[in-house]
């Protein structure tokens, strides 16, 4: 019943935008133009007591006005206006309401009184609210962008609640940069009526949502989170991001959100108990998010590194072990493969140091070796992106030309570097998908390289191994979550 | 005498480069092509036993025929073929010879006695071999690009040594792309002859190494690289990452340099005795340069943080306590200030959350305050760059055409945030020279803000409050260091 109810706040038909206005810069502006651009699916009214038109579409004086049914209000308007506007909703039937609108308990005690106010209104409608405070909603099926920041995400399997709106808002647009495509989002804001633990246990019902991202900085000591997340965890990862982990961030905390931070360090027992994945840098939230999308779960913590430089592959062993991965040595028969295809002097261990190789092919013969030999069940495969490092320096047409350098002979050598490259990619994912463990790609300290295509993006890449081996770790995690749920037969 | 000949290798006049070839992608060629497109403000003379023009430049059959002296020879023809050319730059007089060429030690014992024997040979003519198997060196002052890959480093007051020839150039590479400049860099390959020792004592002697930045694996157990280490870091920072730290990582640096990792887990404490700063990470060694090169040194651990989003604030305010960074309470004074200028709802706590104001006149009028207050002795300024993700979405013409929006309001809206961005970013780096301490922006997930016009790299930034964080206790760290020394009265 709540789920069907949660069903239409993020796949509304039609949305009644309250507040809209055609002043750029007001919120009322930004959030309709978000759900414009964004190409929503539905039908959206705007609501404004002046009646003009805005953004090219007509505008209601009041929701009353509206034709027909209204599956979501979205209120931007002041603080003093939402309590009659709630009314206007709960007449009009609106089932789901997403209050913007700030200035409620985060503010002080009138706020508060303020917000539970509304929410009993709400509440005696049968509506739900989202927020107050809050800095809005998106999902992917019905390409609903009711955000207040201009955020574009990309589409993929994520889902996240945040309790900071501005974190998860950025990690949307972070995300879109690095490759991490999102299904839904919410921003939970004050969490007046609609909390945490509503959203996840929606998420986990919701089949399109695959992998589930949270940003928490408190959680309401009567709330069922941490069961809901238990319950959720062995279908689907659930990855934390805790907020107030310590004195001073906690302190913070409560004059952010009001979330009472709970005990210190407790957290982490606690997420472990609940099946959670915890994370512990934003970045790491990004990474991770990156991993489930991408990779299937390993079925063990053995790695095979391949790399074309020995200092990196030291680097990457060093992280493996911190973070709990394992390296196992070459059998003889790998290293007799591995002979036919490498030149004499390799290092004939794991990590798999290719020496100053640089073309494409021995390194996607090695890298098909790795990925079938039954003895680990992931790989790292560093420096196959070597198209921006080995091409960067060729692009001035000004120094070819002082150098008296033959322009054809350069474009050559760069066409097969990107030839490789391409190649290289499409390996790591035909690999990926074919043999079923999670293949990944380390660029070692360059963004740039990264896939932009659609297709290419689902090759899973990270441009530090340490990150990689970070995000392969929690991959590791995921897999004795699920098998310690499989051993006691939960 | 060490120092003046090793000044001739950073600052060469004249170069053979022996093997060079017109070949692109053979080494003689990629070397000759980094020289000349580097701009080396020396005279480079080709030398082939073709004897053909290469890259537009008169060759030279043999060494003995290149006319005047000659400061520096760069040696890439293969292993066999190297002993009797170190003859040939002996008779030469030639100080110093970078052995590019690889199959020495690094691949067993016929290549340790042949690198041996060459090595021997050299000193008996007073000559320093760099490598062999380098991957070259780098130095600003000349603009001498005499590496492997085509990598172009930006120019500035960090000079780094690396026990491995791909982190090191990687770091070159990436340092450009996060804003970091290079003095000198050089990668010591085999250490046949020159050691980290003796890169390092260079380093610390060189006025224009103000900054120094080291890969190691392995050190020799008669290496001095710790006391002289010791004796610089008062002076300069030396900022190392170590590869090989554990049993994992250790291994495979036996295989890759054939370092002696030496005992696991002692290194911590040692580096910590000759003032050494350690990162535990690729990007912690890049962030640390950039923080080293551009920031004044604190002279406490107290921070303001400045924050347009109270979760940022908490996860800000999370790392500032991981780190060993205190966050002291505002004073009634400062609060009465911040006061004038933010809304009634500010947190009014330290992490200062602006909540919701976008402008950046009044993020500026706060930055202020907080960097003249004597309570601090660094400020983070997160959220400075809103550029980026404010306008992203306001690029499409086609979306702005179909929503009827008027394009001059959203270029005006666009150009009022470039301007407060240029204005926010120039404050941030006038009050950092005014006061002399670090003050650090933080832009939350995108790199894609960072400032690309070389007087805006000045302004130091970082993509998320943590990294920024653990730079900033780097800084931290060192001033504990310089005190240490005057305490001790070292």
């Amino acid at each position: 019943m709540d789920h069907l109810q949660l069903d239409r706040l993020f796949n509304p038909k039609t949305i009644a935008m309250i507040g809209a206005s055609s002043v750029p810069g007001k919120w009322g502006f930004m959030v309709l133009l978000n759900i414009l651009k964004g190409g929503y699916a539905g039908t959206v009214y705007p609501v404004n007591p002046k009646g003009e038109s805005i953004l090219g579409l007509p505008c209601y004086r009041s929701i009353g006005e509206i034709p027909g049914t209204v599956d979501l209000a979205i209120i931007t308007v002041p603080a003093s206006s939402v309590s009659s506007l709630i009314d206007d909703c709960g007449k009009k039937e609106i089932p789901n309401v997403i209050v913007i609108t700030s200035d409620f308990s985060e503010t002080g005690h009138g706020g508060a009184i303020l917000e539970r106010h509304i929410v009993e209104k709400a509440r005696g409608y049968g509506m739900r609210i989202v927020g107050p405070n809050t800095m809005g909603v998106f999902s992917a099926g019905p390409r609903l962008n009711a955000l207040m920041p201009p955020v574009e995400p990309l589409h993929g399997p994520v889902s996240m609640f945040s309790q900071s709106g501005n974190v998860g808002t950025q990690m949307l647009s972070w995300g879109a940069e690095e490759g991490v495509g999102f299904e839904k989002y919410v921003s939970s804001g004050n969490e007046g009526d609609l909390t945490c633990e509503d959203y996840l246990r929606y998420f986990g019902q919701d089949s399109a949502s695959r992998v589930i991202l949270a940003y928490l900085e408190g959680v309401d000591p009567g709330s069922r989170l941490l069961p809901v997340a238990r319950e959720i965890s062995p279908r689907k990862p659930v990855i934390v991001f805790k907020g107030g982990r310590t004195r001073a961030g906690a302190h913070a905390a409560a004059s952010h959100s009001g979330a009472i931070a709970g005990a210190l360090g407790i957290y982490q027992a606690v997420f472990r108990q609940a099946g959670m994945i915890e994370v512990s840098s934003t970045q790491g939230l990004v990474d991770c998010a990156k991993a489930f999308s991408l990779c299937p779960v390993p079925r063990s913590n053995r790695v095979a590194v391949l790399t074309r430089g020995g200092g990196w592959g030291v680097i990457t062993a060093d992280a493996l072990e911190e973070n709990g991965l394992l390296l196992p040595p070459l059998p003889g028969d790998l290293v007799e493969k591995l002979d036919r295809i490498l030149p004499r002097y390799w290092s004939r261990g794991n990590p798999i140091d290719m020496v100053a190789v640089v073309t494409a092919e021995p390194f996607m013969a090695c890298l098909e070796i790795l990925a079938q030999w039954e003895g680990v069940d992931a790989v790292l495969a560093l420096g196959g992106r070597t198209g921006k490092l080995a091409m960067g320096s060729f692009r001035s047409q000004e120094v070819l030309s002082r150098l008296g350098i033959e322009e054809t002979a350069l474009a050559r050598m760069e066409a097969t570097f990107s030839e490789g490259q391409r190649k290289v990619n499409a390996l790591l994912r035909q690999l990926m998908e074919q043999i079923g463990k999670p293949i990944i790609s380390v660029t070692m300290g360059s963004n740039d390289g990264e896939p932009t295509e659609s297709e290419e993006r689902r090759t899973i890449t990270y441009p530090t191994p340490e990150r990689a081996v970070r995000a392969l770790a929690a991959l590791w995690q995921y897999r004795r979550i699920k098998d310690d749920v499989a051993t006691t037969g939960q």
